[in-house]
């Protein structure tokens, strides 16, 4: 079997960067960002996932070895002449706020995700931000899908609310932050905002709030999972596709879509990015032992029930 | 037996209140309110609560009676010639951001809170949010307490950190929201903030973090509790007092304290404070049923289970 006839269980399209980040206590250059990668990263814990991104021909060789130490199929992986996608941004004192310093598309703007053929018959997907016209064009690639989540943000609900709309219609479950869910409906209480969203089409709603963690929102109800609390973290970034990738992993691995399965997998996903934000880029998710996470799913739990 | 040998559980000291309340949908002049109105309704669900605070002889006969239908004990309310405690404030459309109008002290700038003889037996003690040194006061005057907890807020911490500190240090557990853990400790990441309040003294340290719940440490580790999501609330005025009412109440009833019923009075306190919201003032929770409460428990266990 070649590594092109892997059976994928997931895909993953989104963005491939090089980030300059800087944090009240280091600036790193060229880390290894993007959400597929932090996507991809998390999901291989649970699954085979495939990556769909383009690179430029700058793209370290080495930043391809961490994602094959990760076991990810890179397949869907373009390398195409020119820069790779650059972003650069500071954390304030207190490590929530965000700055963009610059962001350099380079080839990431003429970025066409194109599915290889073993990706096309995958039943799970995760659309991670970018424009829904290219989501859309992934999800029509898609033969048979099972669970497909879309993520989204604050430029394509001003910029591209049709096609975002039509997007969103065709899911099985939207992530969206907080600001995001109130600005995309209007709505300034997040559970009617929420509901709002589900009457567009999708099963789940999930709306990501950062430090304070997540809540789910389904015909079934309401999932609520908190972050889980560190003492001590380096670098914020990715942390959503993090959380995302640990998620969708986490479903793909068991193969349904049940109640149970989605609060099981919104806690690895958790847990996972968690981990992810206790060193810059991928560099924690490396080290990361599969024991190490189920450890810390059991604190969560012990953390989160109620007696 | 006459009211004043009732058996006293919980004492519960601090403010009494009239608040005129703005909110986008309404405007409510002279709500009955303050600490020891909203703690003492959330614990009488749970125990026999006793306060003690101070109101104006312009304190309406009405007022009285709504503690009574809540069955709290009313010998430690001191009643003084005078106007009674005003404030006044407006919600933003958000509901999240709260701006003071006015503040009239009034009979409470002299408030002396001393304990009727049959409260000084009792094992449980809420001393919300006034200075330090009446909390000291009240503290010097409990013989046998088993559980204290006292709150604390941000003028407290600039100006008398002194006498905050002396109280924390004889004190069970703190409770304070996050802005103010920060601000008490230099600590700007909220577990090594606590973990810094937790060498001062207390057992447990409860960071309130408003709409996205509580965080409790202590030496055993650490419970997230969120706040139960609401698609409507009216009045978030006393959401933290009614938390710690029914939080205290919870642990009276049980009469003890240990880890499970910690856990359990941490969810039961978050579950009064979401109907506490519900509408201004006292008004939800005199309406509200036990089996409500129950009910609301139930569900709020199954959102925040782990599978």
């Amino acid at each position: 079997m070649t590594e092109q006839d892997k059976e994928i269980k997931l895909v993953v399209v989104g963005s491939i960067g090089l980030d300059t980040i800087e944090t009240p206590a280091e600036r790193r250059e060229d880390v290894l960002g993007g959400s597929v990668s932090y996507a991809c990263a998390a999901a291989s814990f649970f699954t085979t996932a495939g990556m769909v991104g383009v690179v430029g021909d700058d793209f370290p060789a080495a930043h391809r070895r961490v994602y094959e130490r990760f076991g990810i199929d890179l397949a869907g992986l373009q390398q195409v002449p020119g820069r790779t996608f650059r972003w650069s941004g500071v954390y304030e004192t207190d490590m929530n706020t965000r700055r963009t310093l610059s962001t350099e598309l380079n080839v990431f703007a003429d970025f066409s995700p194109d599915l290889p053929a073993h990706y096309r018959g995958s039943p799970f997907y995760f659309l991670a931000n970018i424009s829904p016209e290219l989501q859309l064009h992934v999800l029509a690639q898609a033969s048979n899908p099972l669970f497909v989540a879309a993520d989204t943000m604050d430029l394509w609900i001003e910029t591209a609310r049709t096609p975002l709309l039509e997007l969103i219609a065709k899911v099985n479950m939207l992530t969206l932050n907080d600001s995001e869910a109130r600005q995309l409906t209007g709505e300034q209480n997040l559970v009617r905002a929420a509901e709002r969203l589900l009457e567009l089409g999708p099963d789940y709603i999930a709306v990501k709030k950062g430090e304070h963690g997540c809540i789910l929102f389904s015909a079934a109800g309401i999932c609520v999972i908190p972050a889980f609390p560190l003492a001590a973290f380096s670098d914020p970034t990715g942390a959503g596709d993090t959380f995302a990738g640990g998620f969708m992993g986490c479903l793909a691995r068991e193969g349904a879509v049940r109640d149970a399965s989605v609060r099981r997998a919104l806690a690895y996903g958790s847990v996972v990015a968690s981990f992810g934000v206790q060193a810059f880029g991928l560099d924690r998710l490396l080290a990361l032992e599969p024991d190490e996470i189920e450890q810390r799913l059991d604190a969560f739990r012990r953390m989160t029930s109620i007696a």
